[in-house]
């Protein structure tokens, strides 16, 4: 009994497992990515395991600017040009250059050399498996550590690229090691694919903070059969990962969300207004986006790129780190940038963005009055304006090169920084003509320009994805902004909306299809008026199907048979008159089968071979003994008739993740389907009639 | 083009139009009932048709306690008595008391009269008929009219029931209305079931105030299939609806949800201790609830009682009137009770149960040190334990009246009165003990006994219903609570784990299996051993099943199987030998075509019937010429062979919402296995090995 309980216990225990190690994960690399991006910058001479952060707080020093605090040294500083000059800056500049690309290097290096499955996002592909497809190593234990330290490196160098993607990846490789130590998920890949949802939930719940936005994800963006009982357990390792995240607790404050914001004063309804713009806006560069991103990448496979992986990360990386340095948004981590986006600007805040012509009479107001800009607020918006154009356009670049690369964090600083765009150049419009708005005269408050930057990167985010529930609580968790749902749903609505119009799926399905993966999206409705007998092998007129008969083949004929043909299965029927459908032999099996009976059953070319309960008579005492291989027929295959309309078929397919289904008529076989004939006879159908897709 | 994207585009518009109507008459409704509840209280006398907070609120007499402004008379001021004494307190007792009775009165009245579907909550109806039952009428107009008006009466009536689960049935209604309005959705049942999930997810947002709690409780607890393309339209109408109820503002706070908090200190971790007492007590109250409710709703089905349900529900509103009036907790609506609890005390609060030894130097502070309780709160403490044993009780004998009855909010307030208790001791306890708790001495705040009640709502309201997700995610969209989403997840984590631990279904499905609608739950898993054999019909053994063959049969043949047995279909095979299955008819079909042969063409008792392309030749000239019914036979009926898994089977019934399947073998006809049959198979099951349902 009690082994019973621990072998139903086991699930439970893999998914607290999962989720410790996760948030274990994820608190190391986020400290580690921390600290490695302020290195590029400089160093705390005292403790140089400390970041920028930790260094100046450790020294009580918790108001520091651009410049750090004493403690913290610049590297010109180290070097001893304590003056800030022009030597000081071309030596920061190239510690910074420098920096940025030996990390980039060592990332792809350890990547070719240890793990080659460590690059990229790893979305796409955990997408695939857990449709049912195979990729053996994919959640390797090596590939756990080495991404986790690539991805470390990666984020530090400066590359446009975040780490969320990568974590749900590490998240899964860690699910499918735990999976490993319990024979009851080992053996069976379905089960497994239950750890690895609800790892790919604990790797958003501790990449962004977000548990429930978390499971969301794994519900809406990766997982492929998410019955309620997965549900429960996503929620459990969220919740898990979440938790330890929290006592790491990487980020110093006490708050689980990276970017939390402290106001929630109201919005107005005409707002909707500028907040659909950003959504239309937000739709359009996710278009544009996947069409540049899918263009390159199809560039790349087919030029000489795909040889130098480690030199186009080199490139990239200096390329990127020269443009980034001058600009002081696109200098510091993204992180960074998007948390000083998303926030209101305080008495404390003196960067441009902040200089406003205001006195603070009152430092603990909690609402600060529209005010008019001054000329920094202006210089703030031209070096918005071009961190906007680099970090969009050096993105489409960086996602899928071979270090890992999340897409999360580069579309919501794009959209960040467009919709705190639009949020200050609407705030002014307000302070010039607060006659327009009503609600101004109440407060003195009209716009806030940081729920312009949410609303911003909630619809690039959208229109790059196309994720809708689970991008609106992402974000309201990440921002702890709940009091805008309504504005955030309506971007991500319109984005989508816009986005669907031009490309009919998001970034990860554009890269699926790129690497020709095996992926039945069930989440899409098939609505042409074929039948099974248009989807099925052999077509009208073209050879027959491959059978074995049930009694009457010898081991000859079929290993005839077998090496002649590449299929994966064949069917068994009763007799090649009558076409009744026995079962389906898998060729692997049936191999082996043929060779241990030759080997122990000194089975020979002449013996006969039968697919059947009842032994054949022997026909004479001196031919050889006959083989019963029934033991390796799969006795109930799906079968379907040839009448049965093509979107059953598809259904039965998708919803079941059935590889192989038989089509009969009358109880006779007809022909045989596979996963890769649905394919084909959808992409055949939707190249035809393209218009279909629109308004699904 | 412009028809078939208006086509296409219906979706979007019924969507938008059920969202636009939901918070329409969700807006009505809380106006209505907020008025009637408070109209037992007493009369605004200028100006009647305002509740109480309004009527005080128009006189700018925001600060009204419990006594009221002086624009609100209580019914003793309106009939003289303006002293408070005795005589008036009796007299405002018996308004209140027949007030609520005839307010409950009226109820059942109006649901006896015009649509007895408007009774109960709806729920487990709408969750029989999403997984594709059909009754007729729940949805219609009338149903939908009365249930709107019978629901404003109950709610201001002071029935411990609530208006969440009457809303979702309102909201569905609104959507079967417009779908009907459509061809594309009122011929087809499928589609229209999608419209219905979308509609219920509107009804929990406009309930709450929480539009992603409305998806997930739509995904989680209602719909039965739930593809991704359903989400994102509920998502749509929950933003729809939203945006409508906010834009009514029935609560007259600019904010969407009821129960809106405005603290977030900080929560420590060894609060999870308490949080975690409080998930195991929900859980145990879940299932003493359960167990109680069907027990006496059983009682109620076999007794008197039944006959009897207008006297019931009087009695019971009469008892509860009686009752809930002498104590002010149970007095004032559940609604306000629950804000109550949910809310720390400020200095503006003068109830009992803020009666603490504090002085409040500064207004303005945001957070108030934990203070030494006053003598009041010892007072509200015993009243609260008393309102706690009163609601619970009353509770057990509400659910299933013959009003519309929610259960949500009965739930809630149950668990936020214990939750709130365990709070306030909690709190004292850290007050006279600060050295244990290390978090006390950093702002002098150690326990926030309103968090404690939001906890131990999600704890009881877990145990009842078993949400996982949408119920934490609807919490904190409640109360605005987004930093304790942790402490809310484990409450409701552990709450299920003892819930499931005792009985293995929600409320929802106990009152399903009471009614013995026919439900299969997808979500659940099937872990037997046994076969498809084992489910068909025939038995082993029995009589073999009725069949047609394909072209030997009279009409007079058919005539006499169809009347001699009550099967719904009838398998068509080849012969009577070799049983090699052609398609199956259903009975109703058949009877139709049979009398049209007879009337229209001549068809006589002696007439050949044939399943088949081919007709056969005349035999000779003098019979009568043969009928081809081939047009109703159903060429692609689902088949399994007898070797499948009964897993299996459970499976493709329950994911794609299969009534009938054949079984085959070597491609003969064996049996058949219908939902009934496999709903049996795992009933008797399961009575077998109850314990197999643990750690689902």
């Amino acid at each position: 009994l009690i082994y019973s309980y621990l072998y139903r216990g086991a699930g439970w225990l893999v998914i607290s497992l999962v989720g410790l190690a996760t948030g274990f994960c994820a608190g190391i690399i986020d400290i580690g990515a921390s600290w490695m991006s302020d290195i590029k910058l400089g160093i705390c001479v005292n403790a140089f395991w400390l970041n920028q952060e930790e260094c100046c707080w450790v020294q009580n020093n918790t108001a520091f600017g651009e410049e750090g605090c004493s403690e913290w040294y610049t590297w010109s500083e180290v070097f001893g040009h304590s003056t800030i000059d022009a030597g000081s800056y071309i030596l920061n500049y190239i510690f910074f250059v420098m920096l940025s690309v030996i990390m980039a290097f060592l990332a792809v290096i350890f990547v070719r050399a240890f793990a080659p499955y460590a690059c990229g996002s790893g979305i796409p592909e955990i997408k695939t498996i857990l449709s049912g497809f195979i990729i053996r190593g994919y959640f390797g234990a090596w590939t756990l550590v080495i991404k986790s330290i690539t991805m470390v490196l990666a984020v530090a160098s400066g590359l446009s690229l975040g780490k969320e993607g990568p974590l749900v990846h590490v998240a899964c490789c860690c699910g499918n090691l735990f999976a490993y130590l319990f024979p009851k998920y080992h053996q069976n890949e379905a089960k497994k694919r239950e750890i690895l949802s609800a790892a790919s939930a604990a790797g958003v719940s501790v990449a962004f903070g977000a548990p429930i936005g978390g499971v969301l994800f794994s519900l809406e963006e990766v997982s492929y059969y998410f019955p309620l009982k997965t549900l429960w357990r996503s929620f459990f390792c969220a919740l898990v990962a979440a938790s330890v995240l929290r006592w790491i607790n990487p980020f110093g404050t006490d708050h689980l969300v990276m970017f939390y914001v402290e106001y929630n004063t109201p919005w107005s309804f005409y707002e909707l207004v500028p907040f659909s713009v950003l959504g239309i806006l937000g739709g359009l560069y996710g278009v544009l986006f996947i069409k540049l991103n899918l263009w390159w990448c199809n560039y790349r496979k087919s030029s000489n790129l795909k040889r130098h992986p480690v030199l186009e990360v080199v490139v990239l990386a200096l390329i990127t780190a020269i443009i980034s340095y001058p600009n002081p948004y696109t200098r510091q981590s993204s992180s960074r940038l998007i948390a000083t986006l998303f926030k209101e600007c305080g008495p404390e805040d003196d960067i441009d963005l902040c200089d406003y012509k205001r006195n603070f009479t009152r430092v603990d107001q909690s609402i600060y009055p529209t005010a008019e800009a001054g000329p920094g607020v202006t210089n703030a918006l031209w070096q918005l304006s071009l961190a906007l154009v680099v970090k969009a356009a050096l993105t489409v670049f960086t996602f899928g090169i071979k270090v890992p690369a999340g897409l999360f964090i580069p579309s919501i600083a794009v959209g960040a920084i467009a919709g705190r765009i639009a949020g200050v150049v609407m705030e002014q419009v307000a302070f010039n003509n607060p006659s327009w708005f009503d609600s101004c005269s109440a407060t003195g408050k009209c716009v806030t320009a940081g729920l312009y930057a949410m609303v911003g990167a909630a619809a690039c985010l959208g229109g790059v994805t196309r994720m809708t529930v689970s991008l609106v609580v992402i974000m309201f968790e990440l921002t702890g902004g709940l009091v805008y749902i309504v504005p955030l749903m309506v971007a991500v609505v319109i984005s989508k909306w816009v986005g669907d119009a031009f490309t009919k799926g998001g970034i990860y399905d554009g890269h699926i299809e790129l690497n020709d993966y095996p992926y039945l999206d069930s989440k899409r409705e098939f609505i042409h008026n074929t039948l099974a007998a248009d989807v099925m092998r052999p077509r009208r007129g073209s050879p027959e199907l491959t059978t074995f008969t049930q009694d009457n083949m010898t081991v000859e004929d079929i290993e005839m048979l077998v090496s002649e043909t590449t299929f994966n299965a064949f069917p068994v029927v009763v007799s090649k008159e009558s076409k009744r459908l026995v079962g389906l032999v898998y060729r692997k099996e049936l191999v082996q089968a043929l060779k241990k009976s030759r080997n122990k059953y000194n089975a020979v070319s002449q013996s006969k071979v039968c697919f059947t309960n009842e032994m054949p008579l022997h026909p004479s005492p001196d031919s050889p003994s006959p083989i019963n291989l029934l033991y390796i027929v799969d006795q109930s295959p799906f079968q379907v008739t040839d009448q049965t309309p093509a979107n059953t078929v598809v259904e039965i397919f998708s919803k079941l993740g059935l590889r192989t289904c038989l089509v009969t008529q009358n109880g006779t076989l007809h022909g045989i389907i596979t996963k890769k004939d649905v394919l084909g006879h959808i992409g055949a159908l939707e190249s035809i009639h393209p218009e279909s897709m629109l308004f699904q």
